[in-house]
C-alpha cells in the first residue's frame, strides 16, 4: 500500500490523539489542538469562497504567530500551496514574488499592510486580501478583516482534492544574494521527510514545548512546527524577539526546546535579569543560521541549562541537512570536549545522503581538514524553483544538490563549515575561510559579534578585514584583535585590519549581510567578491 | 527531488557514522558496522556468483542470528527479494512455498537442513544451497558452506541496480490458519516506513542496544532491525530463548530494549535466579504477539526495572500499527492506573490511519467500549499477497486493511483489542471476547498461562472453556477459577468449565494455536469456530 505522504498528516494526527490538548500559545491567546483544527478549516472554506482551488498560491505576509501555522494546512489541504514571504523585504521585492509566483490571495499583518500597500497597482494575478487586523486598522487599507472572514466560515472540514506527494505545498522565495529571488518549491513529501527527521533526531514527543523564536517564514522556522504538531507537543510563539518576552514565555509556559540564531543567544546571554528566570526545563535548543562559537554554548548551558546544538540546512533542503548532536561516545567525553563537536556543523540528519567533494568530485580525505564544498541528496531537498528551470539545474546537477558551502569531515563523519555560499577570501593566493577567523575572534572576551570579508588590497589582491561589535561596557582595540588571533591562526589569515561598528547589517532572519558589509569597500573596484 | 526509500539507506546510514563501532553481538561473534558490511557485500558477491538477479528470491531458514541480519541487506541492494521462513513449519509446507515463491536460492542452518532435505525433489525453481554449519554438517548433505562461499567473494560494494521503494524488499509467508500460506509483499518504502516509525516512537539512538529475541523471521522482529541499524544501535542476538542466556545478554551486553511475546516474560519472571541478574540499563521493552495481563507489566518493571509497552501489528502491516507508549499526562498518574495504559493495545504509530469500525464502515463511539474491527492504512501496509490478487482484495477494500481483529477505541485514541480474528465466542446470543477472560483468569495468581475457547454446548450453542497452565508448585481448582473471573467478569461471560494442562500448543512466535485447542472440542460437530 502506498499511501501519499501529505503535511495533513502531522494536522490530523495532533488532532486524533490530542483534541483537548494545548497546541498554540500566542502570546494572551491560546488554542487547543481541536480549536486550530476548527480555525484550519474556517480558512480553507474562507479560501474557497473566495475562489480558492487546487493549485493556487496563497501568500502570508506577517510576523510570527497562530495564523502562520494556521496557514500550514488551511492552505494546503485544499491543494492550495502556501507562499510565505520574507517580512524584511521591499515592497518592491514583494511585489517581484507576488507576481512571478502568481498569488491569488494575499494574508497580511497589519504592521506589515505597508509592505503591500504602495505596490498593489502593480500585481498582476492578486484577488483578494485578508488583514489581519488584532484591532488595528492601518489608514486608507479596507480590506477584510482576516478573523472576521473566517468567523463567518463552516468549522467542518472541506473536501480535500485528491494530491500526490510530489505536488508543491509551499513556496519560499531565497533572500536571492546573487540575482533576483527563486522559489523554492517543497513538497508534500520534502516537508513531510524534514518533520520526521526534525522528530527523530530531537526525540520529541507530546511532552515538548517549542519556543518558535527564528521566523517561521523562514523555511518553516526550520522545519520545526509540523513535527511539533504531529507529535501533539505545544506550539509558544512570540512575535518579536525581546530578551524578557522570550525569558518570560520560556518560564511561564515551560518550554523545553528552542531554535534560535547565535545572535538571539547573545541577546538573552546579555540579557542582565538572565539569571532570574527559571529555564529549568528548557532541555535543547537548536542553533543554526551562523556558526556557533562554542562560547555562546557553554554559556547557554552554565547559564539557562540547556543543551545547545548547531544545526545546518538552507531553504532549498527544507532545511535540515546537519545536527550536531552527539554520538554516544562523545558524550563520555569531558564537558568542554563535548562542546568541540555541539559546534561543529554536524553529522547528516536521517535520510540525508552527504557528500564534500573537491573539484572534480571525489570525496575529499574524512580527515577534519580537507575541504571541498557540500553536496546533498533527500527527500527534503526542493523540488526546484518556481518557473526557473534554468536555476535549478545550476544547483541539482546529476541528482547532487550543490550548496555551495565549503567544508570538511571528520573520522566521526561530522562537516565543519568553513565558508558558507562560497564566501571564500583570497589573500595572495591564499585561501581563507571568513568563518574561521570570525570563529577566531569570537574567543576574544569583548567581541560580542564580528564579520569578516575581503576589501580590496593593491598588494594582495584582497585583505582580510574584521568588523566588530563590542559587548557593552567593555573594551578592546585593533591591536589587541589582530594579536589574539594572531594566537590561534596563520599569519596570512589574520585581519589586517578592525573596524569597531555598532552594529552589523542583518537579514530577517538574522544573517550577517555580508554583501552589504562589502559593498562599500568594493564600491568603484572592479572585483567583486561573492554574493 | 525524490530519493527512492530503500532499505539500504539504513544500512548505508548505519556503516558512514558509526564504522568502527560494534554492530551485531551473537552470541561469542562480534561484527562492528564496517565488518558487517563486509560481509554484506561478501553475501551479494556470492549471490551474484550463482547468478542470482533483480527480483529473484533468495530464501533463509535459520534461528536467529547475525546471518538474518546480512540478508536484509545482502539481498536486497542487488534488488533480490528475501524469503524468510518460519521454521515451525513442515517440510511440505515449506516446499510448497519455496515453489509458490519461485525461490533461486535457499539459505539454510545446519540445525534446519532436515526441513529441506527431504522435499528437494519436489523443488521446481530452486539452483543453489547455502549452509550455515557452524563446524556442523548433517549427515548426507553436501551444500556448500555459506560462510566458506562468502570467504571467496569479494567485500567490494556491487553496483547497485536502479530501484523503485516500491519494489518488493522481503516475502513473508503467514502462517495461514485459514488457507494455505500466502506471501506478503513487503516493499521498500514499506519498510522503511515501519523502521522510521520504529526508531521515533521508542527515542531509539545510538545509545541503545536491543536484545533480539522474537523470531527474526517474523516480520523482521517486529520491523526493529532495520531501525536499530540505521541508528548505529547495537543488536543482541540470542539462537534460542533460555532464561539463563538471555538474563545474562541483558546484563553483559547492557541491553537497553527488548521485545517479547508475553510468554517470554513469564519464563524469565519465573527463573529462580532472575533476581540476580544486573538489568539497571533495560529501559523498555514492548510485548507483543498476545494481549498481555497487567501482572506481567507490573513484575517486569518491579524485577527488572523494565518499562514494557504492548504493540500490536500484523505481518501484512510491517508490523507495528500501535504502540502503548504513554502519553505525557498519562506519565503523571498513580503507577498502576499508568499500568492500565500500557497494558492495552495503544494508540496509533505515526504514520498510520486507524479506524474501528462497526460492520457498516462506520466508526465507532470512542468511549472504551463499543466495539468493531480495525481497520488500517499507512506506508507500512504490505503491497499485497504474492501472485494472489484474490486473497489480497479480500483484505485490502478500498484502500483500507481489514485486520479481522475487534477492538474498542477509548477518548485518548487508545485501541484496545478484545479479540483478535475473529476470535469470538458466541454463547447463547452474546458475545464473549476470549481475550476478556483471559485477561481475567491471568489475574488469579497460581494461573501462568491461559487460553479461552468456545466449546460445542447443546443449549448455548457454545460454551466458554479455559485451559490452564498453572505456575511451579502452585495450585488451584475449577471453582476457584470461575469463582475469581466471578467477581470480574458478567456471568456470561464466565467458563463454564476449567481444564488444567501442563501447556499450551504455541506457533513459532509464541501465540497460542487456538484452532488445534479448539480441534479435539469441535472434533465431528458441523459448526467450527474460528480459523
Amino acid at each position: 500500500m502506498q499511501v501519499p505522504m501529505l503535511v495533513t498528516h502531522f494536522l490530523d494526527r495532533g488532532v486524533k490523539l490530542y483534541g483537548p490538548k494545548t497546541c498554540i500559545v500566542d502570546g494572551e491567546k491560546r488554542f487547543t489542538y481541536n480549536q486550530f483544527n476548527e480555525r484550519v478549516n474556517r480558512l480553507s472554506n474562507a479560501l474557497i469562497s473566495e475562489g480558492v482551488k487546487k493549485g493556487d498560491r496563497v501568500a502570508y505576509i506577517g510576523p510570527n504567530g497562530h495564523r502562520i501555522l494556521e496557514s500550514y494546512y488551511g492552505i494546503t489541504q485544499i491543494g492550495a500551496i502556501l507562499l510565505c514571504i520574507n517580512i524584511r523585504l521591499s515592497p518592491e521585492e514583494i511585489a517581484f514574488i507576488l507576481n512571478h509566483a502568481g498569488a491569488k490571495v494575499v494574508c497580511v499583518d497589519w504592521e506589515y499592510a505597508n509592505l503591500v500597500a504602495p505596490v498593489v497597482d502593480k500585481l498582476e494575478t492578486v484577488t483578494h486580501f485578508m488583514l489581519f487586523t488584532d484591532g488595528h486598522r492601518p489608514n486608507g487599507i479596507d480590506w477584510p478583516d482576516y478573523d472576521t472572514l473566517l468567523n463567518e466560515a463552516s468549522t467542518e472540514r472541506p473536501v480535500r482534492p485528491e494530491m500526490d506527494e510530489n505536488d508543491v505545498a509551499e513556496l519560499f522565495y531565497t533572500s536571492g544574494t546573487t540575482s533576483r529571488p527563486k522559489g523554492v518549491m517543497m513538497t508534500h513529501r520534502n516537508i513531510y521527510a524534514n518533520a520526521i527527521n526534525y522528530i527523530h533526531m530531537l526525540s520529541v514527543t507530546d511532552a515538548d514545548t517549542q519556543l518558535h523564536s527564528v521566523p517561521l517564514f523562514h523555511v518553516n522556522g526550520w522545519g520545526s512546527p509540523h513535527g511539533i504538531t504531529g507529535s501533539g507537543a505545544t506550539h509558544v510563539i512570540v512575535r518579536d524577539f525581546r530578551a524578557k518576552q522570550v525569558l518570560e514565555a520560556i518560564q511561564k509556559e515551560r518550554v523545553t526546546i528552542g531554535a534560535m540564531v547565535p545572535a538571539m543567544v547573545t541577546t538573552l546571554l546579555n540579557y542582565p535579569e538572565a539569571g532570574q528566570y527559571d529555564t529549568s526545563l528548557w532541555d535543547r535548543m537548536i542553533i543554526g543560521g551562523a556558526p556557533v562559537p562554542i562560547t555562546i554554548l557553554r554559556e547557554a548551558q552554565e547559564k539557562f541549562g540547556v543543551k545547545c546544538y548547531q544545526a545546518y540546512g538552507m531553504t532549498e533542503t527544507c532545511p535540515m541537512l546537519t545536527l550536531s548532536t552527539l554520538k554516544d561516545h562523545m558524550k563520555k567525553l569531558p564537558f568542554e570536549e563535548q562542546l568541540v563537536y555541539r559546534a561543529k556543523t554536524g553529522k547528516p540528519v536521517f535520510g540525508v545522503e552527504l557528500r564534500v567533494v573537491d573539484e572534480e568530485g571525489k570525496d575529499v580525505e574524512p580527515n577534519g581538514e580537507d575541504v571541498g564544498e557540500i553536496i546533498v541528496r533527500g527527500n527534503n531537498v526542493m523540488k526546484g524553483f518556481w518557473n526557473d528551470p534554468e536555476e535549478t539545474a545550476k544547483i541539482i546537477v546529476d541528482g547532487w544538490l550543490h550548496t555551495g558551502d565549503i567544508a570538511n569531515i571528520d573520522q566521526e563523519g561530522f562537516v565543519q563549515i568553513v565558508d558558507r555560499g562560497k564566501d571564500m577570501i583570497i589573500s595572495g593566493g591564499e585561501n581563507v575561510a571568513s568563518a574561521e577567523v570570525e570563529m577566531a575572534i569570537h574567543k576574544f572576551p569583548a567581541v560580542m559579534e564580528c564579520a569578516v570579508v575581503g576589501v580590496p588590497d593593491p598588494k594582495w589582491g584582497e585583505a582580510v578585514k574584521a568588523l566588530v561589535v563590542l559587548r557593552p561596557k567593555m573594551q578592546a582595540t585593533e591591536k589587541e584583535i589582530i594579536d589574539h588571533c594572531g594566537t590561534l591562526l596563520s599569519k596570512f589569515k589574520l585581519p589586517r585590519t578592525v573596524d569597531f561598528v555598532s552594529e552589523l547589517p542583518k537579514t530577517g532572519t538574522g544573517k550577517i549581510l555580508k554583501r552589504d558589509l562589502r559593498a562599500k569597500f568594493w564600491a568603484g573596484q572592479e572585483k567583486k567578491i561573492g554574493g
